[in-house]
């Protein structure tokens, strides 16, 4: 069996916070919106019903965990999950913190203008007060 | 605690396929791809972590059953995923069957363009292999 390799792309648009057991937790590196990324550690699998039963389980722990300390962290009205793979095939769940107001709301957050990256401090808070929370 | 009933926008925009265990299957009247939804039976829930552990498993069975299903029956190149929540609280989730080409390809089904109603008999046909399928 091939070894995990994180996708290009997902390695250049996102920073590793940590890994949660299953995935790494990855902070997109655009700050539109507080928005991290579960990334789980298995080689060629691109749908969640690809992943054996017990990963599922695993992938979906880990889902609720961190959507539930972003929530803490930011206050935020909504958390959006997502896991598309239109583009980047390697399977990724998007999980995004919305509020009213903010850029597209209430539409998704997906495929809407363009990567605002944040500054290296806000980065560097975003990724303390979310590991804290975790 | 308050029973459960189902969110009015939802009702109106679909139309019950079975009950998966868990949650209601429904299909989204809208026919611009395969599109179903799947909505837990809990009064005042709309985030996944705000479900009990047991069916915060079950939802993620459910959904990779359907998914699944859903890839059988369309053979379609992605799956999408996602609940988001943002105009409807009730917590809902989307599972959609995407194709190259079809309605804006690669971005998402949310927020794109309007609803084009299926026909009746393309309703029943999608309802029955779809529940073949499961």
């Amino acid at each position: 069996m091939a070894a995990f390799e994180l996708d290009e792309r997902l390695a250049r648009d996102t920073v590793l916070v940590t890994v949660t057991g299953l995935c790494q937790l990855r902070v997109m590196k655009d700050g539109r919106w507080p928005w991290v990324m579960l990334v789980p550690q298995r080689a060629g699998v691109t749908e969640p019903f690809d992943l054996t039963p017990l990963d599922q389980a695993m992938l979906t722990f880990e889902t609720n965990m961190v959507a539930s300390a972003l929530k803490t962290v930011t206050g935020a009205k909504k958390i959006n999950v997502g896991a598309l793979g239109n583009i980047v095939s390697q399977l990724h769940v998007h999980i995004v913190a919305r509020s009213e107001g903010d850029p597209n709301w209430p539409g998704p957050i997906w495929g809407f203008g363009t990567s605002q990256p944040r500054s290296e401090a806000e980065m560097q808070q975003f990724i303390k007060a979310l590991s804290q929370a975790l």
